[in-house]
């Protein structure tokens, strides 16, 4: 079961001129900007209320989000769901036959454990489960 | 300023279908289901903590939901803010040059007062502002 939606990840090709829209426009509140070279983004988490949204540019063209702009365009990337119990969950939702992109949790952004589901079992929805770590 | 993420809205081609993943699997609890004609869809309402996941089956090809599934197929549709006052923050957006394709609200699903944002102004995301009913 998910406490909240934690954020959606929306796909821009400039970080900087996409926080114009979510600072000064939108008041959402900066919280955090993190390179993850492993999965080959800049990203920026905003506050709303206690969800987030989550601006990811590509490090390059041959990364998923590079990929994924090249294809599709800038827009709503994928939604994540907040558990407090994310290899519950994961255990939960493979027993029920659902197919992960990933088995087990691994480190996402601000330090917190994540795991995508596979669009195909989703209704093309790409989605992550997050478990936020301590503190946030 | 915006209180939370109100909802996404999904575009799905069967609703009892997508029922399965968010109801059983997901353990969403299903607070509503409403046909809104004007809008050429059948949506339901799920609970995700205070958040929402809005599944939006179209009622013929030839509407807006319809072309986006022959267009893109299934999957996230917009995304919805929450806010206390939607007049106000309609004119705050459009006074920083904010597109807007309601100029005023509308009413939406579960009596709540919503308006649409240009893609062109929002970096490709279809923005939905909602102002719940009050009781929601």
């Amino acid at each position: 079961m998910f406490a909240r939606i934690d954020h959606i990840g929306i796909a821009v090709t400039d970080l900087d001129a996409a926080l114009v829209l979510y600072e000064r426009d939108y008041e959402m509140t900066l919280v955090h900007r993190e390179t993850v070279t492993e999965q080959g983004v800049e990203a920026v988490l905003l506050d709303v209320g206690e969800n987030h949204v989550e601006l990811l540019a590509p490090l390059g063209d041959d990364t998923p989000v590079g990929k994924f702009l090249a294809k599709k365009g800038p827009g709503i990337h994928h939604v994540a769901y907040q558990t407090t119990d994310i290899v519950a969950e994961l255990e939960r939702l493979a027993a029920a036959g659902i197919q992960l992109i990933d088995q087990t949790p691994r480190i996402g952004i601000r330090g917190s454990s994540v795991a995508f589901v596979h669009p195909k079992s989703t209704g093309g929805v790409l989605t992550e489960i997050v478990q936020p770590a301590a503190g946030h």
